[in-house]
């Protein structure tokens, strides 16, 4: 019986959505998690890392964990503090890990991943892009040898962390410019479309209702989230943007995606990290970037209730 | 009696848009037209200046035309002849002005102008701000006497000189940011309502059924529009930008505006010239920058026919 | 008998060393001092403004002077408060104006002073390029109707207000940028000679041998800028900018200058207002910017004194 | 008996004076080289592969080759066939490579050679900073485990591909700038000092002299690049920019080194690749990065010439 599941790498910084990110890639059925990386992002890498391998140890995830990039490329540090607290998953209270860290570097473990495997890998990314840049630029390969990418990140309109631009590009922009570049099929996920994949407090219930361990963990997740996003953002619910990447691996009916240029500004006043999506006309037929422009919140939030359940209670 | 009519003081590139907000301002009882000055934009200045002279005789117009800068403050002079020609209003036959070059220079017409009437002249821009700018830099207490300014030009969201950038602001970017910033209000009549306000063949129908001499010459020049924004931009019908920015002052029912901050990028890579519009939050109470949203188009065009009936046939 | 001095307007932000130049200029035989124009520089505009008034009275100066810029084209106002204190020439009591300001923008100043005598006027910068920036864009014909431009500011090697940059030119780089490519003649007297220009104590002293009150008041001024020199920038005596520029006017003899391109960078992270001159090449012959490299420091202070003797006890 | 040799990894992009910086470190009883690793720069990573290969042939150097980045971190490939030709190496015959190239990536064999002998190699990079930049990134304890890192790029003063930066740098400024500032000791080798390294006539004709078939290819190679620097950029003797980084290595007497903060302009307009030397003050004691600044011309030839002697007649 061959594996019909797409085998993805989830390249994360957890982070509160990452950890719904996370469960959604280990219960979904239509998925082989090979491995999570991190990155420096929401928080530091030696604090996300550890969040991955908590949230592994909740969730019963077994995939290896391995480290990357302490740091952007070019620019120096930024972490999301306001958003996701001093350790990165500020809310639930932690479990040591169970399992150690993979020996490997986050950049190493990508590119032996994805050119073992020439053609299949998906890689994901919900945090800055530095480690897929860096890989990109190390072994040139892998960009012919990928499936594709799912970036959750960007924004056609409306930014996060400035006007124009969301919080995993502007981070690095140096980086996001290199991914959507490098020739391979990359899909934008931004905030066009994740700010509508909020957690209410009916999918809040749906989630508590479920009773499981991990469960209840993302209750604590979503409910710390709520808070700040209500508090830094405004949002009566927060929006959970990093397993809408993982969704659309899943069920390509959960996003409308538009073909079309993208890059990344690097050098503005005010734009730096601004995902400039050319609408003008249509796009050539063989532009390889994508970005999302709707979203089926229902099927969302049913892949994300499925896979907890799927999960159940890990030993 | 009083003359409750609006001061205003149109400063344009004439180009076929800049010719029909001539007529909507001429024509409209509601607008005193105090002024045309023209800058280098569509075309080089002596073109467009020469063409607002030409506009001014087949319009009646005897408001004082004055010629103002021949290129942007700090970046070498881009013309849009892909989209107005070789002369700036390509198409109909222009008659030889009938009225002289005010002796001014358009920078002190404008300050003189504006300090003449305190709190009551209204600035109308439809070509790049450079005039604006320097009249603003040169004799900043105009910010406090001009009524208001509206501006055509700049997008929230696609532009059509760069992805991002509309033309009258990518041209000149700095004098952007220096009308955008300089404390006085400004709305921005932008791409997101002017690509609305399109010239179908029922409209210029309408139009020519009038059956004057300035409606026969507006359906050559739309005619000529017509082609142009379909061969290089794909448009069926063509958007006239410039005069929603009129009738935005004749009538406030024609748009919808935001209050929100807005600055103009200025050193970017790809978004040079993006009028950067932060709809994060709601704005500050005092935020003096409004973006044009929304339009009602058969409100628009009903003030752009009722104005050329007004005009009638100048003798 | 003809008057065979070389008119100058003198556009300055006084400023310690603006006050050397004013005097240089007044006192030499060989200039015919048109006006004083300033800018907002060293301090806000009306407080150099107010100082030139001052240092006009202490030194019987009797061209008019007019107030222009308060602010650089497109940039915050910064002011070097750090080197001239709070007032802007910070050491010496100043006396109460003795002449009203002149009523005149001086953007209009200095046009129609130019206009008035096409090929005869030079202009001598010793602040930010603000007020010429703004006449070249307003009046475009001023480029052939100058004689010539002399400013000090920039460098070649090393930068005062930045590793690459000079104060005039870093607060204002946009107009600099303006004024270096304009098409005229232009002199850059940067810190690569002034800062051999050095108030030793020898030079002070022989200048307080005068015993004149303009004398006694510029042994003050220099006596707060040695102070300021070698607190904030470690140098022994003192650099004296802006007389340098004058002295250029008066005497040739007094620099050594390479004719080479010279460009301002406007978008750069660390060099942004670094003056670039490119001397890799000869220049073409038609280049018409040139750069100071060598100075003598004996014959500039020569004109100085002489100058000040010259000046003697104004009634 | 101990190796007293000191250990380095020569990371180059053969071209002409690179082809002497290989002579020069292989022949040298001062240093053991381990590595020469290459990188996109002077011509294509495939071309300048072959050349470091054929180079060791052509030398004897039985040392490691290892191909590394193809591009630049962000910006696009540009190559410098205006000075090395369109194989990088124009001039001499090329023999076919007698050797291997090393299997590993130069990124992953820079980093396992340092970490393999903390705080003993010395990292010698004489073209663009790619491999490096990518190290540091991927492998940040390299920072602490590198002896010291010496930099044939970058200008205090004039530069050569722009009027302020030079190739090496300008090529990949993102790169160059993650080097000056990763922490480790820097010494930049810039055109400061190696514009007076003139392979003159006398220096050929002394290299001639040897009778060697090295001696014998490096003379056609300095008859190509004569011919080239003459033609493009007027020198009457090329200059050896390269090796002049290896010579520091084998002797601190060739150059003098100031200690000032050094930084890359990635954002200029003009400047782009320029190294910003801060002069203005002395460095703090903790200042990691150096720059040329005097060369002993004498002492600097004398040892390509004695290495030239050693490496005699590879069979």
């Amino acid at each position: 019986m061959t594996d019909t599941r797409i085998p993805i790498i989830l390249d994360c910084d957890p982070g509160h959505d990452d950890a719904v990110a996370m469960f959604l890639a280990w219960g979904s059925p239509a998925i082989d998690l090979l491995a999570v990386t991190t990155v420096g992002g929401n928080q530091t890498l030696g604090k996300v890392t550890r969040n991955a391998q908590s949230v592994a140890t909740v969730g019963g995830i077994t995939a290896p964990v391995a480290a990357g990039s302490v740091r952007p490329l070019v620019r120096p540090v930024v972490v999301a503090d306001s958003v996701h607290g001093v350790t990165g998953l500020d809310g639930p209270a932690l479990p040591p890990p169970s399992q150690p860290l993979d020996k490997r570097h986050a950049v190493d473990l990508i590119i032996e991943t994805v050119n073992s495997r020439p053609g299949q890998v998906t890689l994901v990314a919900t945090g800055p892009l530095t480690n897929l840049a860096l890989a990109v630029r190390t072994a040139p390969e892998i960009v012919k040898n990928v499936k594709e990418v799912v970036v959750m990140g960007g924004a056609i309109g409306v930014g996060n962390w400035s006007a124009a631009a969301e919080f995993n590009i502007v981070v690095d922009p140096e980086a996001a410019a290199i991914v959507f570049g490098a020739g391979w099929k990359v899909t934008m996920v931004g905030l066009d479309v994740t700010h509508s994949a909020l957690a209410t407090p009916e999918i809040v219930e749906r989630i508590g209702a479920l009773g499981t361990g991990p469960a209840k963990f993302l209750c604590e997740v979503l409910a710390f989230f709520a808070d700040t996003y209500k508090r830094t953002q405004g949002f009566d619910a927060p929006p959970v943007h990093d397993p809408v990447a993982v969704a659309y691996v899943i069920d390509r009916a959960v996003l409308e995606v538009l073909q079309a240029p993208i890059d990344v500004e690097t050098q503005g006043r005010l734009t730096t990290g601004m995902t400039v999506v050319d609408r003008r006309m249509p796009a050539p037929a063989d532009c390889k970037t994508f970005a999302a422009t709707g979203i089926d919140v229902t099927r969302f939030w049913d892949l994300v209730v499925d896979a907890l359940q799927r999960i159940g209670e890990p030993s």
